[in-house]
């Protein structure tokens, strides 16, 4: 998918809400665990009731390596069954040298058909670019995570005074563009996302945190929005876990409808 | 696995080498391709003659990734086919936000049965400490790795001067033991290796780099041996593409002794 049908498809809908799919055996619906793939069946109630609402899906990819073989089929099924027009990321979080990366890019781009990936900075340019080199494929890179542990490197200052997510920032603008590089972006401090954008200030930014880790749609948009948006703000807990009864699949919708009713106020407000 | 049953293995086969496991269809003998999986045949010939020799096996798990949910299958037939006295290691090079690397961990330890994984440190403590706490399973945590990209981040320096390789190895010190986190150490740079081991004496490194990369095993074991050995040096290409013909897995035995021979010298003389 190209910027501009992702930023086609926020205005239509008034929307920048990315589903996030954690899909969990003892949390979902007990009726759901009689089915034959309760895991399959879940996801696409959900996906179902919000692509109304939501731009993006983000399947986390450990929810589902955690069932082994029979949970790669199911996320096959599961990514087959996004709507095309909707923006789909592999929350896998990989990052190796060059020909490894290579076959992680091909299993998500090819063997599966995402139109991205979450990537871990840490071993730098070969470990990145390989994921850039797939047409209209792109890479969402960790910068600033939303995590108690992003306290321990990220925030680390060099001998300059720049922050080690900044230099992340500012070394993987050489790698790819706005049109194939996100950024992962987190939520719960409001005030550093303004910071991030004034440094990248044209990459869509996928921002976790918003709901049950605490963070705030309003600022998200007041610090993070750009003239394309620029914002996939996630959602998994809020969203799919909003009922675990049997109106599990209506409240999420309900709870989508939510976020994207505030979703369409800021973009009026911002955009 | 203990590391007192590392080290025993270390000193019974007089070996400190791991075999890289990174099946490549392209690169498989022909005449396997027409088994029903080329690759776990691939694997199990290559395990079947370099057993006596290596002291871990390291599947990268991005091979068997790149072939679906059919790649996880063989990547569990391959792990239940290593000898269960020796060491595993799954590269994935994984790492996300606590309850999400703790399904990782699962993947990795309880669906399938590896030792360690290797883990990334970019997302911080939470990231890691979920896979040590399964009992006698290692992390493996990327410190200074052995590719191009290693150059963008993990030399940086901080305002004392420290490089962020060495501030990951500091605060992994209080998440870890040597009992269960090892880290990565490229070879390719063998003095660094020595930097390394001065800030962490006693745990286990896994040293890529060695052959392929331009490595010396001669530097790595003077700069990087302790008390316990302390090394797993990885060769992947080197043995198991020795020989692309019928012979791949007598030569790549062969490959394998001539390493282990010259570990048994090294043992010898700083052991």
């Amino acid at each position: 998918m190209t910027r501009a049908e992702l930023f086609a498809q926020i205005q239509k809908k008034s929307s920048f809400l990315c589903v996030g799919l954690d899909p969990d055996l003892a949390k979902i619906p007990a009726r759901l665990r009689s089915e034959p793939d309760p895991i399959f069946s879940f996801c696409k109630a959900i996906i179902e009731e919000t692509a109304d609402y939501a731009v993006a899906y983000k399947p986390n990819i450990a929810f589902f390596e955690a069932l082994g073989s029979k949970g790669w089929e199911t996320l096959q099924k599961v990514q087959e069954l996004i709507p095309r027009d909707i923006f789909t990321i592999a929350d896998a979080k990989r990052g190796d040298i060059g020909n490894t990366s290579k076959l992680y890019a091909k299993a998500f781009f090819e063997q599966m058909d995402f139109d991205s990936v979450t990537v871990a900075p840490y071993m730098g340019e070969d470990s990145v670019s390989p994921f850039l080199e797939f047409a209209d494929k792109w890479v969402v890179l960790l910068a600033l995570t939303s995590n108690a542990g992003s306290l321990d490197f990220q925030l680390i200052k060099d001998e300059t005074g720049r922050p080690l997510y900044q230099s992340v920032l500012e070394k993987s603008q050489e790698w790819g563009t706005p049109e194939n590089l996100m950024y992962v972006v987190g939520a719960t401090r409001g005030e550093l996302i303004g910071e991030v954008r004034k440094v990248v200030p044209d990459n869509f930014f996928l921002v976790p945190g918003v709901g049950a880790q605490g963070g705030s749609l309003a600022d998200v948009a007041k610090y993070g929005m750009n003239s394309h948006c620029g914002l996939l703000v996630n959602s998994s807990r809020g969203i799919i876990y909003a009922s675990q009864g049997k109106d599990f699949a209506v409240a999420a919708r309900s709870e989508a409808a939510k976020l994207q009713a505030e979703m369409a106020g800021l973009l009026a407000r911002y955009l």
